[in-house]
């Protein structure tokens, strides 16, 4: 990830974070004490947001060593320390809480996501992201997405187009909502449209959409969907998609699935910094 | 909540997820189509955030017309309608998943902490939050925890004195480390310091603590502690603390519970913008 | 274009023109005196950039009345008058400048877009835009551009895939880098990757790309590759692009043109405010 | 320039152009790829902005190396090169078209400031600009007419005194506009006035003006305004300025000659920057 | 003052003070209670600030009623009412104290001009002040001091020349440094430059500088200076200014006098807030 | 001082005193010319601010070395020299007025602070601040307080509960004050309430304030207090305090006594820099 593109958030965490000052360390640590500490996880988990972290520690004082000895994208079991860290105590402290916020919930998505990945395995469906992000985060937890080998769908509501039923209702139809698309967006853009029946998966298709979203279809409307749609478009099933459904999603032969709960129902994993 | 701290977070969040323009509104949409929605439950739960979803609409279109028709605090049933909105359809699709994306993770904060809330009834405990809150979205968090009936700790380093192991190490043990507080912090915080055995607690109180924060003990060594605390200061018990755990800890006789995961692991509720 | 997107870099260009404040006005002008005025035509154009030219005077004072007699997309004669404007007479000139600079340079690009798309009227070519806008402008110049006619190829960097030479290089082909494109970018975008022969082009179209950009291609060159790709992908042509050579271009039957010089070469065209 | 003053903007252009992050090299290039590449001209030009495109690249990664080879105010011919550049492909590739987007509008000015130099060489015209800049990159843009060779006349509406004709009329008269001027703002500012026609020329000089503005004024009004104010105060003409016809106004012996056109309608130059 | 000049100094002392809320006041008072105050002046003075008083309330809550009974530039007595202001209590008592922070202050430079320009009546010299002002305040405080009476010496570093002791020993010598800037300053500004003795003040007058700052003169070196330079140039005396010192240096016939005190060492005015 | 709390403010000033750049330095100094200075103290006082001082070179230009000679909380004579600075002369010619206006100001307001606490020496009385500081620069002004051998109050409305009148009558009283405050206030802070007599007193008490503000209370009212209280609240006394009535207050017994002249009313003390 790139610092333009993460350091004002993690700027402003430790903005809302440090407040005015650290009254307790301020008032009991010395500013020369220098102090070395690990972090460790407490559970078993997939990591993702290990540079976040770094990049805490060094925005606050740069020379903080930070030495990370898992990478993002790798599995750690409870016990396993994930970094060195020295520098001094007075920084180590006031970023301590800061870095462990964005690692705990950047881990949470990514493993999270494992989860969702592994159950599709041997399929042909990639699990993807929606904008149902944390405000703020969403750049961190789409990273981490990508980490627990999901996929993103559009980042910002300038880069994807997806029609809606509202789109549908207001450009009046499937056919006009799609040339309206197709003649306004950037063309480096595919047009995905929302689909509820197989008329309207016709429709779409003819009127050259290059992704359908087959939204809170049954498993047997979805398989026939895919059939009817053939290598014509690409097809993502969303809605009522959990660890239990996901599996007998994947193999109705959808393209991707579409995961709310990646982003707004995952938990933070458990990580501690631990002073040596 | 006041427009000056909430503001600055929604217009980022705003700004994330607009991006650079929504293609496909700007696409299908003329500017001038007006629309109604309805902001419906999709399941039980306790609503915060109400005032923030109706801010979010009137920082990107001060014409948006938001009457709410439940407010925070108040217990919403599935199917239940929250607010009634009314305004330019561009806008209203373009501020939908911000306003969303707060509202439910905020009643999901309000929720979880409802239940813990519960469990304790009829005891003297409070159930009180950590800074282990999402980045950039604290102060709404802690509001939630509020309306769900808890109480907050400190808001960041500057509000509170919390002394832990690692600065009464730093300081030269804990009478050092409360007498330094006491003299550099500000007065108008009160005192709280760590402690991990009846040792611990004795010079803690010896040398004028305010709260001891009665760190990852046993259920017998928190009434121990209590006990041999009296009034003297306040207690509060953290660590190992969850739903099926809180209700034994509370009867311990503490003054207060902290608990991490009432905004660390909660869930987003479901609620749905719907067209009219 | 919506508010949030805009108004940074309207209040950005007022801050920038005002400094600390205007000592011309302030020492010379009362405060209560009202003016009214008018934005004239000096020259024939098409006009865009309206609604920014309002926001600017209405950022600065929102008590002034501004009322547009012409809209972006329409042609503009020498003489005519553009809106109306009413308010006190200090703020009006104080916002005239930057909302000048605005209007005149986003109907330049407007104007210059006109004249490339008047150039391929009848054939199958849409002319877009490139990366190479104005620094702090883009959205304000890609914006004219459609309203010159024109289509927008990305916004930035995100939302839009184009593969190009160095990127072909590091990926080890034009083969490696399609297919790490298709499983690493967004499913919702098109993937495009630059082409400089018909070897190329074939590796392009097997690999599965959307679009071929034929870059800096002779004419004979582009109208074999057309040939070649079919309806297979999308094409576009670069480099060598003038009011000149555009027809011919366009005649080779590429989808896009892709002209720099919309944004980095255009002339600000002559407007005044005329006080009344 | 200042880093503090020319920071801001490039990070703004920086943030414009990579929005959430290069799909492109990030699913393309490694991380760990190290590369080179010059900036080379694509044609003849006065070169300005060297310092500002490398701080474009240092402010992505500290870590680029830039070494110019020509520096601002020196000719470039097709063909040189003008910095060699190394560190990670991937900030290489994200940096290069907003280092571009700065370096080629900064020598289009210079380039353009320098052709109407060269115009009245020999005379005592020094050409000067106007506010009629880019919003956003003024300090950019009246530097590079620095470069060129020209003078500056006010940055912002706080560092000029430049009474025109609706201060005139709400000031009641030249003369009460001098003197409220004289009096009320800085006395490190010169006044200048907007004058008309010989009548006002003397009133202005009366009044005590440092710098008459002789607006749209023919040669030989300007001719008879340059002999009639002598060393009373200095002369400026605008109004009708281009390389055709400065020359001949330069000749008619006036001190300064604005021209709007530097800054509102040069061309980018082309420079590329090529790996190898 | 303009309020894109001001707003963002009242908002960041908003947010300073009001941090993540106001814990007494969302504790104590409804948000639905309405209340009335008035701002009563505790001390005779000259009034400056109260529209940047009014703007604090409506930057706040733009609800909040605020009818200014004095004016900027108007003699209060103790007891005498400034204003009324009405609304809800809630955010009187949250903008009250900032809102008297920035009265008291700016009544306190208002003030203190006042009473030097006192001191210099019947004189010609005008009382200036100088870049000694406090941090984020500076366009306050020079306004401040033009309602008392006084005279503004340049805003900012871009605003006015003004070659001192080590310019001239970098530009190697007065008339270098003279003639630099007159070449390559903006023609807006006058050159002042800072003269120490009467071969000085010769030197400056014959390279043309506009102003000369006799700094730290005698009575009698001024009078001198003042003598030998007549109208040929501004003259500016500083150091060793106060109140008992000011009426003579005055006399010796300078033009300006600049006075450091006026915004280093003012002394606030006591305001209240009295609820009714 | 932590730089995240503290960058902010320095890189305001820097900007507001720079504005849009040096034209003084830009003319006479050769960007390449090294200099030499010192800070010298021109008359006694107690040092406060160095390293914000230094933090102000080296934001501008990291390049310079800033050697501090004397620390924050030592007392300098009139000639001693506080640092010695090495680098580009324009940069230390652009940071010199701004690094003066803070260390200055921080200078005058420890020693101000200096002189209340000697008073009081030997009592028990803390010298402690208010919110009455200037906007913007609260959090050093409060720094240089602890430097003078003060006490903070409250930081901000957020980190400190001070119930006054108007929150009493908005409550219903004292008793009902305190106790909502006590109920929704963070459990972190202490619960402090002004009180005007006896009655009151005795009231606060027994609803468990710990803290009592007696605000304008004769040494005979506050002797009563504090002996009425005993050991069951700190008390603070406010109102009327100056350096001649500040001892005899501290003798009735109060814990503290708040002065708003520490903020408000210092004065700059007399620094200077001197190149060599």
């Amino acid at each position: 990830m790139n610092p333009l593109v993460i350091d004002p958030i993690i700027k402003l965490a430790l903005a809302e974070d440090i407040g005015t000052g650290d009254v307790t360390t301020n008032a009991t640590v010395m500013p020369e004490t220098m102090a070395s500490a690990e972090l460790v996880a407490k559970e078993d988990f997939l990591l993702s947001g290990v540079a976040v972290a770094q990049r805490t520690f060094s925005l606050l004082d740069s020379a903080i060593a930070f030495e990370p000895l898992v990478f993002d994208g790798q599995s750690v079991k409870r016990g396993n320390v994930i970094a060195w860290i020295k520098g001094p105590a007075i920084y180590l402290l006031q970023a301590e809480r800061v870095a462990l916020n964005f690692l705990q919930r950047m881990s949470g998505v990514a493993t999270l996501t494992a989860k969702f990945v592994k159950e599709v395995q041997g399929t042909n469906a990639v699990i993807v992201d929606t904008r149902k992000t944390t405000p703020a985060l969403r750049v961190l937890e789409k990273y981490s997405v990508r980490i627990g080998g999901g996929g993103n769908h559009r980042m910002a509501l300038n880069d994807g187009v997806l029609i809606k039923e509202n789109h549908i209702a207001a450009a009046g139809g499937i056919t006009a909502a799609i040339k309206r698309a197709q003649q306004h967006a950037p063309h480096t853009l595919k047009v995905e449209i929302e689909v509820q029946n197989q008329d309207e998966v016709v429709e779409a298709l003819n009127a050259g959409a290059d992704i359908l979203l087959l939204d809170n279809m049954s498993l047997e409307e979805l398989r026939a969907a895919v059939e009817l749609i053939g290598q014509r478009a690409l097809t993502e099933a969303s809605g009522g998609v959990s660890l239990e459904t996901v599996r007998a999603i994947a193999e109705t032969g959808v393209d991707m699935i579409s995961v709310g709960a990646l982003t707004h129902s995952y938990q933070a994993v458990d990580i501690s910094m631990l002073f040596s």
